[in-house]
This record gives C-alpha cells, structure tokens and sequence, in this order.
C-alpha cells in the first residue's frame, strides 16, 4: 500500500500528465544504445503510477521491451515549464479483455483492424519512480 | 567524412533544435533504472552532431555518465508535431578553454562563480543516431 505522501504525489503526476498526453518512450535497443519515439500516453485513463500504451506487435518497441524491460517515459507540457520523467518497466500484456478496454477509437487511424488485430500490442508502462519540475516547483517520489 | 545524406539531416536536425532549447537528457543510474532531467541545449550553438551542457560536478547527471556514457537526448517543440531524438554518448570536458567557450552569461543563475568553479562541469553530449518526427514527415540517420 503506498504511502500518504505517495498518494499525494501520483495525484499530482496524474494531474500534470493528464494534460500532456504526448510523451517520449525510451528504451534500450540490442547494440545498448537508447531509443526514443513519441507516444499518446491515452489521456482519457487517470494514471495510477501505470500508462497505457498500444504499438505494433513487430516494431522495435515491443522488441525492446521484450529483450529489456527498463524504461522511461518522458512529458514536457506545450505551454510553459512543466516536465515529467517517469523510469520503470515496459511490459507486453496479452490479455484480449485488457486491449479493448484500453483500446481508443481514434487508434483505428494506425491499427484499422482494432484491438483484437494480433498486429498490436498493449504496452503497459509500471512506474517505478517519478520526477517532476514545475514552475511551482521540482519534486521526486518512489512508487515501488 | 559525412556523407551529404549525412550533412543533410544534420542541418534539418539543427534547426529543428535550436528552435526547442530545452530537452530531456536521459542517463542509467546505478541501479539500472533510466534517469532524466530537462537540460538546457545552449541554443546559440549551431548543432553539428555534438551537444554542449553545464551540470554540477557533484550532481546525478556528471557522475551517471562518468560510470556508463550511454546517453539520450530527447526534443519536443512548444508548438506543433514535432520530436526529435539524439542517441549518443555523454562525456564530461575538462579542458578550461572549452568550458569558456561554451558558457553564456545567463548560467550564472545556477552557477554564480562562472565556468572556471570546479563545481560546475562541461558535459559534452556526441549524438550518434538521430530520429525526428515532425508535420512534414519522420527520419532516421545514423551519425558514426
């Protein structure tokens, strides 16, 4: 059970992600170096300390993560200085029921065969730690 | 020698950065877990391949990189579409002529003494692949 502290602090993450929607995915390829790519962080779900994430099933992310699963996920806000960073574990979860309950529709622009298509895969990301920098101020917090 | 596809992408790359000054730079922590931190780009700077940043000697960032130099440096423009992402290498500069040459009088916010204090360090940050997402189009190139 996490702390009050915690709580407070993944409240907090939730609120400022929330409206960025957009992060930066990274992950570690197999010669070791450190791969980015921009990803819709699926603004409709409160963040509970793990992000949801949809991509192909034979793209170098779901490869990567399989291989390795370190990982961050990074925010920056379009308007003024907020930044997020987000290190933990990238897994692929398979369960049918879970795709279609993450699944947007506005995906079907990259996957028209929807969540059911076994050519994408949910990607869920646990958040092991969080820091943030805020024009109110920069904190960090465990979350495991 | 770069090839001109190479020198290219270089120039396309450059002025999607200076325009963005700030990026996520993204290191390994000593137990594994990635670690990131907004950093200023030093926009004056016209990029060739090679980053140049200012941290304190005694933080995360200098003493990350000192252990495992496998770096990332990651980009998002306050407006529009547009990511781009540096993988590289992170290295800490000692020589004096550097740090002067690199340093810009609004450092001494965070660094009163200027770039001749021990306590702040050069980072040098030599980008060997690049990936970038924009309005136009996505590319990729390998940089050494």
């Amino acid at each position: 059970m996490p702390g009050t502290k915690t709580k407070e602090a993944i409240g907090q993450i939730a609120e400022l992600i929330q409206d960025i929607d957009i992060c930066m995915f990274t992950t570690t390829a197999e010669d070791g170096a450190l791969t980015s790519r921009p990803m819709s962080n699926n603004r409709k779900v409160e963040w509970d300390g793990d992000s949801w994430f949809f991509a192909p099933t034979e793209g170098r992310l779901v490869s990567q993560l399989k291989a390795d699963p370190t990982a961050t996920t990074t925010y920056r806000a379009e308007k003024g200085w907020t930044f997020v960073a987000l290190a933990g574990q990238g897994s692929i979860e398979d369960d049918p029921e879970l795709k279609k309950r993450y699944w947007l529709d506005e995906l079907e622009q990259w996957f028209p065969n929807g969540p059911e298509d076994p050519g994408v895969s949910l990607v869920k990301f646990e958040a092991t730690a969080a820091r943030w920098w805020t024009e109110k101020g920069d904190g960090e917090v465990e979350l495991a």
